[in-house]
């Protein structure tokens, strides 16, 4: 399984010395495919980021494209679990405020801020695949399982009377998860808001909206 | 001036034949920009694209660099207009309904849209730019003021009391247009939605919001 907790202390550097192991040379390469963009950076960029020499490098991994797998794995698996759950405590469960559709899909909103913050280097990466190879075409294929399940989640809320009908459940889809995911383009963990903070934002103007209600 | 209307019919194609101008270079080399990453793209890349010798590339434009920066003006002057009249309304302007900051900010996230679809391939490289010369630090600087304006214009509508304040007005911009600009990601002019269907549904998400209100 997974966890939303934050990652764990920055491994201390220790340029041009021996004792990278697999998760640091990962960490590395998500950060330098995310500065220069991944079609753009090799596995010599890599080494030399690191202080290493290339054969050190391929003593861990096998290829660039694996450490894109990899960081895309990560992703994609914690954002996996938390709309799989999202999903199913829909089927049968009733009485519970948690168990309607607009109750899952309010937490499964504030969840993926969580997994986002957690994991933004490696969402980041995943939100700007283009799908120019295998790997990246496999991210894409749960990116999509993934969206049309958020879709499938708004629709179940739009039906049990909670959410307005007026818009299409796969544009509001789109639209909420857009606000969610643009988060990885400005937040920072030591900035002004916190998990919570930005989560409650979002909830806020997606489902109760800006403007202040007459009543 | 700017128009936000659509851009014109995309010019034949005639690879490798002459007849190719600044224009139709631009708008390849952004596609290219967009599709491989731009550090990733080489003269000698468009070059091939097009069907023209790297000399006659030169023939038109100086640098890459020159390229990059020719799209980003295009995207960021768009913006720059829109948002400088919306802030530019709100001085003196009362009585009519689009004087009051709320009717801005409305107005500038419906026009924001606009822009954004008939300038889809422009915004969306200047959304991917991430500072790594001097025309990105440039762009990212412009970027910068419209964000600063629009977080303003948000800081307005809160204390004419249109809108809620308990979430941080510089939060408010941030997320809203950031659902805006989550757009480049997927949206298609020939797909299920107009730009008014996209413009309405984020302004009724954002304003008024997703719940049904009881009253």
């Amino acid at each position: 399984m997974t966890t939303t907790g934050p990652a764990g202390p920055a491994p201390r550097r220790r340029r041009g010395r021996p004792g990278y192991d697999q998760t640091a040379i990962l960490r590395a390469a998500v950060e330098l495919f995310n500065r220069k963009g991944y079609d753009a950076t090799s596995v010599g960029d890599l080494a030399k980021e690191l202080g290493l020499t290339k054969p050190a490098i391929y003593h861990h991994v096998t290829s660039k494209e694996q450490l894109l797998g990899q960081a895309l794995d990560d992703a994609l698996d914690e954002l996996t679990a938390v709309v799989t759950e999202a999903s199913r405590e829909g089927a049968g469960g009733a009485g519970n405020a948690g168990g309607t559709a607009y109750g899952r899909l309010r937490d499964v909103v504030r969840r993926s801020v969580e997994v986002l913050v957690a994991h933004q280097p490696s969402v980041t990466l995943l939100l700007r695949v283009r799908g120019n190879s295998e790997v990246e075409l496999a991210a894409l294929e749960r990116r999509r399982w993934l969206d049309d399940r958020l879709a499938a989640l708004v629709a179940d809320a739009v039906a049990e009377g909670a959410l307005r009908d007026d818009v299409p459940p796969a544009l509001v889809s789109r639209l909420l998860f857009g606000m969610v995911n643009s988060l990885v383009e400005w937040y920072r963990p030591d900035g002004a808001y916190d998990t919570a903070a930005v989560a409650g934002a979002i909830t806020a103007i997606a489902f109760d909206g800006l403007a202040r209600h007459e009543c």
